[in-house]
């Protein structure tokens, strides 16, 4: 790791998942100890872990926990209860398909075979995803950054960083590159109400690693553009369509057409994971909705009047016109729609760079 | 006072301004007795009065505080000191020009001629005012709810209502109209970070007087245009200059650029005192930027890690091409510029009705 990439939300060690606690940060610097499937699923959905790809690697060790609670209690029979506890990881979120694109691959590696050591394969399995999304994001990172030659500022929006992957991030992973080329970029990062992954990951793991940041809060983020402050938007996605729609945190729409408006390049930066080719456009992705005290309540003190009625959607869908580029690890693809999506899937990498 | 307008921020009684303590709501409500200017001032700066029209009134009642001081002290010397108190009023917060414009109307009442009893026409005229915003406030509000056929839901920004005006508000003036005309809107407000105007306060007022009232997070807004769910922002301002250009609570100029993309009707909703002949553009509003630990903490709860940086302009400015139209107390200026704003501050209503 360089000094711009030390942070790690998901490791495994000592036959035990670890996994930063995301609720605690910034005030408390925790790892839970995850010992079975179950735990990875709740912690998954109490948002422990969060992020498309961290969820989808912290799944991934998940499925090694239940094989290995399988083959323990069952011995061979441990294929024939494998799709409960696999059920129960993919729908502990609902947006983000890198879940159920990690449990998809762990499930045929696992099933394709005469597996006979089920939980060393699995294992082996979970931490080749893992690697393969920092490698993913280091190679994102180089392309995102050959995007901004003469940029010198950046806004990003929610926790697109080493917190929402295996490490060194998406969004961040570019802003990463480029620091680690000489370049330290200006980072604006939207608060993100309202879980605040802006204020308290964003802001936490940039000034540990030595980036600049600036925080501003949501609303301010047009007026930023219009003062010229930023020179372009970098921002992650829980899920791309076949048409190039993304889903990704309530709000990165508004930024789209903001930045739309201003002529600033919208850039999404995900890995081709995050792409679900069954899904053909965006009003097809499920959004999830979470709980209104996420909105109505902070750290035990009532923001609103009680009985407020809350709407709290907390994923939208940017329409592909709105993208600019999308940068994948299997290269980029400017103003994406089905084609250029398409073209990514099938690793044609010269037709998309 | 309507069923569904029961809130009023400022009153005098018993020789006492009393302001409604808008930074203690929703969890407190209490009125603070302000018996002298420097406490006046000190209240604007401190937000226990805000709204532009309310901190006019509040600031003209201030005057009277100022006069009944200088009087009692000076005696007939009381004009020779005048203009320090007026100034400390007048620099209380920089960009809701309300303030300004209700100090000179008292300043030109007093000076005007021989006033003998200066405190008796101060109180006057601090009262006029209050009741010209109210009065104002209601003649807004039906020729808002004209604008609206066919709207049943609509989307609000920080708080326009009862608490930032003398009462009854400025857009949320219109949705009151409605209501008295039988039709209850339902209000979308965003919860306006960083000072939470929406959570505390438009929920709080909204509640109090029986309409129908759904908080979002500000970063909502654009998603619930795109699924059609308002079909029309109605919004205060702070100041409007020459040109028709807004500024207002941050957030406001995104909401705009949103309901353009959208097509949906932006709607500024605010009296005459709102508008700066001596402002020709947007350009030229001070907006003021607050301390970053209303942006960096909560009610004593750290937001994000220590010593973040975050940038916290509290206004931002809308061009007047994004206004579909101006409501004042004088009548509609639709798609508003230079000439629409002058027809209205040339009080020549039928040129813009």
């Amino acid at each position: 790791m360089s000094n711009h990439d030390s942070v790690r939300p998901v490791e495994w060690s000592d036959d035990t998942l670890w996994l930063l606690d995301q609720r605690l940060l910034p005030a408390e610097e925790k790892r839970l100890a995850v010992r079975d499937v179950a735990a990875a699923a709740d912690a998954i959905r109490s948002m422990v872990v969060r992020g498309a790809p961290a969820i989808g690697i912290a799944a991934a060790y998940g499925v090694a926990l239940a094989v290995r609670e399988l083959h323990a209690r069952a011995g061979a029979g441990w294929r024939d209860a494998l799709d409960a506890p696999l059920a129960a990881l993919t729908e502990a979120r609902p947006t983000a398909v890198n879940l159920s694109w990690a449990v998809a691959r762990m499930r045929r590696r696992l099933l394709a075979s005469d597996v006979a050591q089920p939980f060393a394969v699995a294992l082996e399995e979970a931490r080749r995803i893992h690697a393969e999304d920092v490698r993913d994001n280091r190679r994102m990172g180089t392309l995102g950054a050959s995007l901004l030659t003469g940029t010198d500022s950046v806004l990003t929006h929610c926790n697109a960083g080493s917190l929402a992957t295996g490490g060194y991030g998406t969004a961040l992973g570019v802003v990463r590159a480029c620091a680690e080329a000489g370049r330290l970029l200006n980072v604006y990062a939207d608060e993100t109400r309202p879980w605040l992954q802006g204020a308290r990951l964003t802001a936490w793991e940039l000034q540990r690693d030595g980036i600049p940041v600036t925080l501003i809060c949501d609303a301010a983020a047009a007026s930023l553009m219009q003062r010229r402050r930023i020179q372009a938007v970098l921002v992650g996605a829980d899920r791309i369509a076949r048409n190039g729609d993304v889903a990704n945190k309530i709000g990165t729409y508004g930024l789209a057409i903001a930045a739309r408006h201003h002529r600033v390049p919208f850039i999404v930066v995900a890995p081709t994971s995050t792409i679900d080719p069954a899904v053909a456009c965006g009003a097809d992705i499920p959004l999830e909705e979470r709980p209104l005290d996420e909105l109505v309540a902070l750290a035990g003190h009532d923001l609103a009047p009680a009985g407020t009625a809350a709407w709290n959607p907390v994923f939208d869908v940017t329409p592909a016109a709105l993208v600019s580029a999308l940068v994948t690890e299997r290269g980029v693809c400017r103003a994406p729609d089905r084609a250029g999506v398409d073209a990514l899937l099938g690793r044609d990498v010269a037709a998309v760079t």
